[in-house]
């Protein structure tokens, strides 16, 4: 039979983008990869998973594995309610609506608030996991200006003037792609313009526990709590496999999200959220946070030493605080994924920054390197190898 | 700030229905809850989690905490096809996409395959959850004509006959809410309907394991591989709350659904995923099932008596082989929606008839009856005092 003629309009534009090929070779055998956003496998807590299954089979039985609630598993939401209200944002239980990773969040956001040609204002470049959530729901996109300090004030007011936008989406700290951290001063602008505008802001904070250095900055939830969605994720202090996203948004915003989740997948496994409860309340997830963090700050500095040493001269690129990436740019006119062929010839795989621009045409010399997956040897070997193939290079 | 500007158009379709209030009432204590399609928390083999949780971390350890592939964790993928493969719908491991419950495929369905005006045509009643799904794809609906051998094929015939149809929705065993089975001869009939149209039909199957009496007919899949969308779930035969579905589609359709899923969760739980995957593969799940079916089979005998016994003459109700539900019929002019409040004051749950419904008018005098999560006697005393409720009643 026929199967082109049953493919919906919108899944016309989910084109099977060459991300995912880059991503495949990147996972071969002999690559070092820099490629994806994956936390090493020695960050999770392993020997404790097995004690806490042990509690969750002891405390919960058969509750750990009925249906539950789309809202999420009760002792979860309250255990992240107190973790978030330490941090200045206000929360209490009911507030918290877990879903099956923060992915599970843009999609719902996308689904519930987003008709076509609606406008979504993203930085330039953005994270690349969002657009893949909000773009089947067909809207427009903004781009907005963004420099060391992140995204310019000046250019999310410019774009309220000038358009209709359903909301804004952000990532402050660390950004995925640029380990860029929004400033204090920038903060306290962007707060100012969405309350002046009533615009919707999306804060998404993957990243926000993974400081190796500096000062936490506030949340844009905690300087603005009507016009905030906040989203947060286990995925990078506990394990990405148990798909554990969360949100904090407006209630009236909030009810609409459940709905659409009860659609999509009833809700989030109750087994994963049990386990992450246990986590969280045990004072597990506060003890193990500063061993990843000792883990990752010596890979952050063993890739920017590297960078220093080997980079040619006219390659620039970000120093982050923090998060899982250095974001790379190199002379205009170059392009990163003509290199791509060559660098995994060498034996190193990155992503090439392009794919995190709206206008793809405007990032063709930036590339995106991981610093969580591999140790600090081998960072600094697979810097010196980029290196030499950028020497070699047409 | 306004937020009820921001709501996208599909979302106003999904209303905040009353079922979601009758569930709430359902779960209050006191109250023999009939109403939700749960599975009795003694189904799930605690004892035999504990002992599978320690497997999956000695033989995945990290892996099993990991991001993954979105089409699923490969060992769970062969299993599932080796199950399949031997009930006659010849499966390779590669063919399998695992979701987030069955849930999570009809909303990746939903989302690949519908525009808005679309048609799906569905039995009537059907299953709520399914049209949860597809309803916020803004669908137009078909309502195929049923009796108590299932769908009539000449209902779907004259649909398609009549209609541009994207996809017809099928529960073919002990379906949902009606406990009916498409007969032997009408499978024949309807693969040759899709096959003669080129029409695409979508097989949802969780009760296929549950049967209690008579011999299993096969899978429409079986009798149409190219026009039909296989869909299973472990939520009745493992575990709900780890929101484990799968499904078997035509290779081009998969690949649209995997770019789907990428969007909406990246992926399925890794673990659940594994302790699946130690389930199946040990042969736990070939062995634990009787147990299951042991347990359910005096449940669904228990409700059957006590309605022959107690229910008033001019109700009539189906005889499912399995599964989860008896279907009731009062008589014409009743409305089991009004009845309901009494029968919550009696301290008996259940679910009006009219939410299965499209046209909704269509099902007023109907109930849907669940007899797996109470036990025999208590079953039997439910369906005592709603006789009592009936009799009372206006």
């Amino acid at each position: 039979m026929d199967y082109l003629n049953l493919l919906a309009g919108r899944t016309e534009r989910m084109q099977v983008n060459a991300i995912r090929e880059i991503l495949k070779v990147a996972s071969q055998p002999g690559i070092i990869s820099l490629a994806g956003g994956i936390p090493a496998p020695e960050s999770f807590p392993l020997e404790l998973i097995a004690e806490l299954n042990g509690r969750v089979l002891a405390k919960y039985a058969a509750d750990a594995f009925q249906y539950g609630l789309t809202e999420g598993f009760p002792p979860l939401r309250a255990a992240l309610a107190e973790r978030l209200s330490s941090r200045d944002i206000q929360t209490q239980p009911g507030d918290v609506l877990i879903a099956s990773g923060s992915q599970g969040v843009l999609d719902a956001i996308g689904k519930a608030l987003v008709s076509p040609g609606d406008r979504i204002a993203v930085e330039s470049p953005t994270y690349l996991g969002a657009l893949q959530a909000f773009t089947p729901y067909e809207p427009d996109y903004i781009s907005l200006a963004c420099d060391e300090g992140g995204l310019i004030p000046d250019s999310l007011e410019a774009a309220l003037t000038r358009h209709a936008t359903k909301f804004i989406y952000l990532v402050p700290n660390f950004q995925n792609p640029t380990g860029r951290t929004l400033s204090m001063n920038r903060r306290r602008a962007v707060a100012s313009i969405i309350r002046k505008y009533g615009a919707l802001l999306v804060e998404d904070d993957p990243y926000g526990d993974l400081r190796y250095e500096g000062t936490a900055l506030p949340p844009l939830k905690s300087l603005a709590p009507d016009n905030v969605i906040y989203i947060g994720t286990l995925s990078k202090v506990f394990a990405p496999g148990l798909r554990l996203g969360y949100c904090v948004a407006p209630t009236a915003i909030r009810n609409w999200l459940v709905l659409v989740k009860q659609g999509v997948d009833l809700h989030t496994g109750t087994y994963s959220q049990a386990l992450a409860a246990e986590y969280m309340a045990g004072g597990y997830l506060d003890r193990h946070l500063p061993r990843i963090i000792e883990l990752y700050r010596p890979r952050k500095e063993a890739i920017l030493d590297a960078l220093a040493r080997s980079f040619p001269d006219d390659f620039r690129w970000s120093q982050p605080e923090g998060g899982m990436f250095v974001w790379v740019e190199g002379p205009a006119g170059m392009d990163m994924q003509k290199l791509y062929a060559d660098a995994v010839r060498y034996g190193v795989a990155y992503v090439p920054g392009q794919f995190f621009f709206v206008d793809q045409d405007a990032g063709r010399h930036t590339m995106r390197l991981n610093f969580t997956l591999a140790d600090g040897p081998t960072l600094a070997r697979a810097i010196d190898l980029l290196a030499e193939v950028i020497r070699h290079h047409g």
